[in-house]
């Protein structure tokens, strides 16, 4: 059995008496699977959480709170939608244990792993203690100004520093672990998880890190040296990077896309691992590598070296 | 319309009254096509020869010669099979302007273009004079070993120098128009006309040419420098390519992947475009980039960035 | 010779008999190499035009005039300092067929090809006939905007499409002769001359193209698809990009890193050669190789396989 | 203080008492320093072993003995060379715990980090106690015929799966931990440490892996499907590569680039990290980032983005 996953089997109460739902509910394929969800959650006993906002039709009773209170309350999330739905849910339940469940709209995530069609079934064995639990490593990002302030959050895929939109490159130095490690020219750099490093770093030509590895890696982006290649270093380290020339570039710091500030001459940005892990319920039959071999269309041939195909 | 397309509308006599078939004829499918097209072809009136090896339950009578005859004794030379198949055809053909077309077994092809499921009413057009022509370049290659001797080849795709079974690195020189460009170490070179950019050259980093660009591209392969990119080159230029040590790494030479000899000490590799073409012919709605999109699944989604898919 | 330089061996009427110097002369190595060749420019009879803001200590006499009238009363304008100047000095020169020559700060530039410790001796040379005229190709961009309204410009390196501050990936078409070629999601794409090959082409994986060749290469930059490659298409080519979906990602065009707008949806940008060529002046030597291996550090080593290297 | 490294700083009897040297002595550099060493090292009342092949005019009195012998008898084994030379010796060393140490040629090594310049002074250090400890992963390939026979080798650098002479692509297949992961077309496969990150895995693809970082990374060679990237795994997974069609192409298994046999149908290659370590000692001063700058010429300026140099 894979480190990163324990199997369940606890036969004690219901699991999950409380269960909230995320979800873009204005997308159609998300709304139809939330209604489904609830009355079959509601016919199992579960009491079902909603946003405030959320409008739909339900055919069950279902409580209404602010996405902000669903960590209180709930003893399961489940998002409903792509992984970006899933990197939500992630900022809902983080300092928490909460545990997440994916549900995907048709065509597997990298996190949301359980596909409408199949979706009762897996709930159900989710529901009688049937799942694997993964913790996944979480990014502390902080932004240290030179003023003395700081600004900080969490991100379950990368914390991104980037040329803003000037157009202009931007020169920067990192540390790991308070030793320095080059000065980079370029679009800027990914500090990323095992769980981002299938994101956005992938594009940027970085490696594919499995989630059992307590390793961050770190992705130049569009770099201005050819040898300026991505590094993977051990998930205990402490990033550090700087400014150190062309401040009018405006470089923007963002946590799985959402921005935390500009990085200005003298700020500091610092990047580590949490204390705080994301707990995901998998049903059974969770494969990581099916999952990357369907994200990545490994096996369906790609282009073809004609000597070999006659 | 394209540089590299020249439409044909020959209201004339029967357009390729002789047509000769070359394919594995022991993969089922390619069986199956030959005939059907056989069949399909003398019915239009059409001779129809086959490889003396070829041993099918033809319905209709064809004509059997030695492949190696083919291009002296038809009008049009269809390929059945994959890319590979095409290949085999270039070689038949080469060194005359005898035009192939290609039929793939149900997946598209580079340069088999035609489909099983539509190849009778695309051969009904091309019969019509309804066809556009292409001509891609071939490379020459000459291998001048140091005793004077030289073998030579041609090839529709690449020429490749590579390292031997010994797994050992290899250094060379590159030098185009008798400029000296650089010095390598790595797994070898790929000398590629634009119709091999999509082959070898693609899986070692290559750019995608356009065939109606007369260029060439020299693609390291594994290089040890990291800023060792590939370049593309005119059409008219003249690489050679020289070992420099290490000739205990027993670099290989082939084209098309067919084995032209092992570059030496002393010995100089030639390779530049021949003034012969390949000619091809396409059925109407031959569109490249279609292929391209077919072949690297393009548009099927590749990996999802989060943040964006929500 | 190569095609894209023609040598000049004229020994009729003083060459270049007005010359204009363009440069950041607050940089104190261009201000000396500016004072120097000022001295030796007006010691060989020529006249010699600097920008009215230039405050330097000239010891001979030199006129002032606004950069931006240079192309009309200067035969040559001398570019001091790096690449980046002499794209200034080519938009300064756009559109009419006034040379340019290159001088850089002691570090060779692919633009600028004569070092401060041989410029006189070259400038002697080139004084005396003795040069080749390089010819660039200039890529027009044209922003049509839905209101009916444009906006375009030049560039000699590059027109980038690229995503706004707001951090979220664009999606897009690309059409080639208005051929549909793909739909692209990532952080953008480049469309580049040769010229703009090295520079930020090559940082997002794009090939060298040799300025002989007639060509542009279209680069994505960071793409989501693995399989979304560099495409090397002729010269001749009408390239248009449009926008298919996420307008809130604002993304920008630039062309050589100046910003033209904004591409909404519906807008739609076109990129192709201008029917002006951007003229280059080599004093005698110039060799593009030597400029590719000392710019990327060709030969060096990078790094060493060590079963090769005992 | 990093993982990888512990000081010591022993004060009781003479450290490393008996020293052998191992390097290319035909090469004048590694012979200059190998007299220079072993007079240093026996003024400082260390006993040295030399090769019995080794010829060299020493100075002092050293003893001889066959390599195979070495880490039975000497406390330290010295590699004068590169890092080519540090895996023949972490090849005699590995089984034991003798520790290596390098010294290079005039060019720093990713192994070999004391300089000519600085070794006496360097050995002085670690003769009186002064360095740091550094444990190396070591792999262990077996490859197990269909036979039922085996053989086995280590490899501090890296398990290469790779095509033969005959210039085919293979197809094989890969698990780790028993669980299928992907079915690849190419020239093959690495399985590397950290250490061998930086090595043939560098030029194909591969990310730099620090080495605290207890992980593998499997990085295809050349792959004919683009989005086969390289994926990190825990150091503690088990490998396993089959081939599963085009036998003929007798894909070759080397470790350390030294060959283990061929890969036929129905044999398997396992891979895994040995109980073993190699254990270097590094005097103090030893930075890895320091020495990846050196090697991958980070901050030397690579290309150049014109409109940021200005």
């Amino acid at each position: 059995m894979l480190k990163h996953l324990t199997m369940s089997m606890s036969s004690t109460a219901a699991e999950f008496p409380t269960i909230a739902f995320v979800g873009r509910h204005t997308d159609p394929r998300v709304a139809e699977s939330m209604l489904t969800l609830a009355a079959h959650l509601t016919n199992r006993g579960r009491r079902v959480i909603v946003d405030s906002e959320v409008d739909l039709p339900f055919t069950c009773a279902v409580d209404r709170k602010a996405e902000a209170e669903f960590a209180k309350v709930a003893d399961l999330i489940i998002a409903v939608g792509g992984d970006g739905t899933m990197l939500r849910a992630a900022r809902i339940a983080s300092g928490t244990t909460r545990p997440l469940l994916g549900v995907n709209r048709g065509r597997l995530g990298f996190l949301t792993d359980v596909s409408p069609g199949e979706m009762r079934d897996r709930l159900d064995d989710v529901l009688n203690g049937r799942y694997e639990r993964g913790r996944r490593t979480l990014l502390e990002a902080q932004l240290l100004k030179a003023d003395g302030s700081s600004v900080s959050a969490l991100a379950l895929n990368d914390v991104v520093l980037q040329k803003g939109d000037t157009g202009r490159m931007i020169d920067f130095e990192t540390w790991v672990d308070q030793k320095y490690v080059n000065t980079h020219g370029g679009d800027g750099i990914i500090a990323a998880t095992a769980t981002g490093s299938t994101a956005y770093a992938l594009s940027c030509g970085g490696p594919i890190i499995h989630p059992d590895l307590d390793a961050l890696v770190l992705t130049p982006i569009c770099p201005h040296t050819l040898s300026d290649r991505p590094i993977v270093v051990p998930g205990s380290c402490r990033i550090e990077l700087r400014l150190v020339k062309n401040p009018e570039a405006q470089p923007q710091v963002t946590c799985d896309g959402f921005r935390l500030g500009t990085l200005e001459m003298e700020d500091r940005l610092l990047v580590q691992s949490s204390p705080l892990r994301l707990h995901l319920i998998h049903p059974p039959g969770h494969d990581y590598y099916k999952i990357l071999r369907s994200k990545l269309h490994w096996g369906r041939g790609g282009h073809q070296r004609p000597a070999d195909e006659e």
